[in-house]
């Protein structure tokens, strides 16, 4: 076998995800993000309603975004509102051909009621390819 | 052989890495630093002195970070100065490792001189894990 080694079984994403992720309220404002992406050192929020279902996304870049353009509104009003998304028992395989697909670095996990359990990054991804030295 | 398959063979850090990377330089602003990040849909920014030698990278991290902290200064005053590189003839894995143990999601790729020749990021490195169908 010549191939690079991963795990001898595919892993899935429930395995590898961030379980204690960060999450923020749609009604936010946009400092509130900034300080909750600095305070928790994550580049991507999951963003949750009243009934913390999940209603978009915000990332650093998406902040980034808003300095340039000079919009520093709400969370709702920056936020990504159509998620891509993965859950716990998805193989990781499928979950890296998500990020490539959609060109993004994050996929907030959900169960069957739209609750936030987790999140996965490429850098999670990335990780099960790091020789363990 | 039961691993996940990557490649037959391990593939090199200038095999996947992106070699039209945007740059910017350690005067500039700010501002400048969110347009460029926005323009070029970018989240990593090596940044380089008059003589375009690698002295940090900037992320969309760093300009939420400075929002949160309303510290809204030139490029070289909110850099991360110690930056962990990489070059076009290592090991994918060896990247790899370097991004997972200094938690980082991206690494410039620099030649003998310090140039910056592109940039690997753990979402490059995801791909390679993505079942293509
Ligand atoms: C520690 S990470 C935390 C954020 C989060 N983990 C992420 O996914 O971006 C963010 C910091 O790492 C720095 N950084 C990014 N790539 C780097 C590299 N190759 N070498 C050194 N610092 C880097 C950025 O400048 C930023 O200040």
């Amino acid at each position: 076998c010549n191939s690079m080694k991963l795990s001898s079984v595919n892993p899935l994403v429930g395995d590898i995800m961030t379980s204690d992720v960060s999450i923020i309220q749609a009604e936010a404002s946009f400092n509130d993000a900034a300080k909750t992406i600095m305070d928790k050192q994550f580049s991507h929020l999951p963003v949750v309603d009243k009934d913390n279902s999940l209603v978009g996304i915000l990332t650093a870049w998406d902040i980034s975004k808003a300095v340039a353009k000079a919009e520093y509104d709400l969370v709702k009003d920056i936020m990504t509102k159509d998620v891509v998304t993965t859950s716990p028992d998805e193989a990781i395989d499928i979950a890296a051909f998500k990020l490539d697909s959609n060109n993004v670095s994050a996929l907030p996990v959900i169960d069957s009621k739209k609750k936030v359990v987790g999140i996965i990054t490429s850098d999670d991804i990335s990780k099960l390819l790091a020789r363990r030295q």
